[in-house]
């Protein structure tokens, strides 16, 4: 763990800065996989899983037993819990729905705006041996309430040629069905283009490893929208005096433990808090499963001494994190003050693992500083917002002239000609 | 003009193909572009104003003076269209600046959202004889109320180094007054990577030419969020027997005169209003001004019969235009079955040129069949959302195992041990 002290200003933005990643040696392997499957189709589907999964299969569709017997292979306790973190996740994303109202901006001219979900989404989920279904629930949930009507969901198959239960099973009880055994970037492909088995989709969205990002990237160029550009998961704590050192520790393990790559940032204006915290997390790390991934991701760990926690909201903003753990005496005030964030943790009793499974809030973030640009996925990230107007006689003689007038301004006679030719009908009327 | 009577369904999907745009050509003029911008910051940006709009500039930035003398230069009548059109715009885009209350997802869990805006945004203006100054109220209007700190404005000067008037009037009454000279690909260039005198911007907006659009493809790549893919604008008309055949006309034409490649469609269900459209159109077309553009586009226009209104909004809905404008007798009905349109004008007294410049709704919207999965322009697109949760030690309390749970199941203990921790700490309490 890296400690530095009282940084100058002029040392923020180096301190701000993510590891650069670069992928440009992926194109070529990422172009021909995207191709591949846009000509091909299912045959090149069953090929690259053959390839890169290890998985001979006999459908790309999950059939409906292997999706009706999770159910049996997952323990009760664990289906409980998941159906509270269910819960939570649907109230939480709910309360996004929000109808707008008609605004009269000119006598006679309503304007307003109305949600509308994007028809085909896809949703990507990683695969490996801890399989992430809490994704699941993050990305199904939103679209299900949002409306779409085709959701798909591609998943890595194991060399059998099975997916993961949990997936499958949160998968159904969101409302998911329609799921195929593809990984990688051919997955994205598949949604991006469609095949002869997967419905093309308007906007893909998920984690992966570097291969699905590169996709990710290159089918936006073609038109497909995605939830957000990637990088490794991020968290920042703003701790102060009143501090444990012993949560402190625990978040940042949490978020060392991703991967060798995550970011692992605390700030504060309290000396004693950063030796506390050293010890507490040297002590934690012992006892982790994933402790040699964790140390990886802790030897590029940042412990920032600040001269007071004005500073460290300001650094925090500066850093732009995905995660924001704001664990101080007066958490709430410091929050207003966040401009550039994720997802904000207020008070030390918010650990970030709450808003990861259960709390209700999303968990798919601004990483890489995309907090600057960027928003966590939400009921929006599955509509479209769109405007109406309606104007009446009388709206268009109030406006009428104002809008011919900026036509001919700007040397379009047609648009004025569609405002003249009805001024006139009316007149004659 | 193209008549399609009665259209088997099978080729509704070609019927709704915008014309392809290789623009895999530009790929390594505007990449030289870019990096020079990158590599040279000012040096570069005088270099190819000179080049590419031929004015030897002595400052990029828009003096206080310039701006002053804007306001002389033109007409009083228009300034006050410009200013009505300005209040529409702002009425209806303040009201969607809408706040959301906090959920309580489990008891002593409280999870919401708050707009942030983004903190720099940069806006392009095109330039050429005709100056789109209602753009500049578009992008302009919207970005001040989401509250955005730095916004820049590039347009690119003509051979004497000035900017047209009515873009920096329009610029400054909206309270933009960062403006740069600067044209092309490098404008979005300096926007994406700053340079000494232009501050770096986190999303650029605004149209342009095929350089401008495939350099605002290219800075995505980088990380830099663009509002939304280009391509050529469009408008469809869904008209019934009710529908007055001159207002049609006009509307195609004022679609029409953009440019060549317009897209220009009618669907009606009466064979008469194709006739009589046709007859309409070709008397307005000879006093356009822009009449032989207006044609270019005129050629590849639609005007498609088919056999009921319903079925012309299923049409309308596969091809999912820009602007809708809905023409029949009970438009409202209709409206509400609309699921992808950019912008829908409903009745036969909504004219798009009203939306274009003053009703209040914004003009920068998806072309191209990108109405599937994008908005238009919204003070929306000027926000990030950033999730915030407070959860009390009763509500951890309660959520507690919840997470331990997942978190284990994921085999993430680090995720779990955050929260075991804190419950340990409260029972010792």
């Amino acid at each position: 763990m890296k400690t530095i002290i009282y940084p100058e200003r002029n040392d923020w933005e180096l301190l701000c800065k993510r590891p650069v990643i670069n992928r440009s040696d992926l194109y070529d392997a990422v172009k021909a996989i995207l191709q591949n499957v846009k000509l091909n189709g299912d045959f090149a589907l069953y090929e690259l899983e053959k390839k890169f999964d290890g998985a001979v299969l006999k459908n790309l569709k999950v059939s409906h037993a292997e999706i009706e017997g999770s159910a049996g292979r997952i323990p009760e306790n664990l289906k409980k819990s998941i159906n509270i973190a269910k819960t939570n996740i649907e109230k939480f994303h709910k309360s996004q729905l929000i109808s707008e109202k008609p605004v009269e901006t000119s006598p006679g001219v309503r304007c307003w705006r109305r949600n509308s979900p994007i028809e085909n989404v896809g949703l990507y989920i990683p695969g490996g041996t801890a399989p992430l279904f809490s994704t699941v629930l993050m990305l199904a949930i939103p679209a299900k309430i949002a409306g779409c009507k085709e959701i798909i969901l591609c998943s890595p198959p194991d060399k059998s040629g099975n997916i993961n239960p949990l997936i499958l099973y949160t998968a159904s009880i969101s409302g998911v069905r329609n799921i195929f055994k593809i990984g990688g970037a051919q997955a994205i492909g598949a949604m991006a283009y469609g095949t002869e088995s997967i419905p093309k989709t308007y906007k893909v969205f998920g984690p992966g490893n570097q291969f699905v990002t590169k996709a990710k990237e290159m089918v936006q160029s073609e038109g497909v929208s995605i939830d957000m550009p990637a990088g490794p998961s991020e968290v920042l704590i703003i701790a102060d005096s009143s501090a444990d050192p012993s949560f402190i520790a625990s978040d940042l393990l949490a978020q060392a433990e991703h991967g060798p790559d995550s970011q692992v940032v605390l700030v504060t204006n309290d000396p004693e808090k950063i030796k506390k915290v050293k010890l507490e997390t040297n002590k934690q790390l012992k006892l982790l499963p994933r402790k040699e991934i964790a140390s990886k991701a802790l030897k590029n760990s940042l412990l920032i001494l600040l001269n007071s926690i004005a500073e460290c909201v300001e650094f925090s903003n500066n850093y732009a994190p995905e995660h924001l753990i704001i664990s101080t005496s007066e958490p709430r005030i410091l929050a207003e003050n966040v401009t550039n964030a994720g997802s904000v943790f207020i008070g030390q009793y918010s650990c970030e693992s709450a808003g990861d499974y259960a709390s209700g809030t999303n968990h798919t973030l601004p990483t890489n500083r995309f907090a600057r640009n960027f928003s966590g996925v939400s009921v929006d990230s599955f509509m479209r917002k769109i405007t109406y107007q309606e104007i009446s006689p009388e709206g268009l003689k109030n406006l009428g002239c104002v809008i011919e007038q900026m036509a001919e301004a700007e040397s379009l006679t047609g648009h004025k000609n569609a405002v003249t030719i009805r001024l006139n009908s009316l007149k004659n009327a």
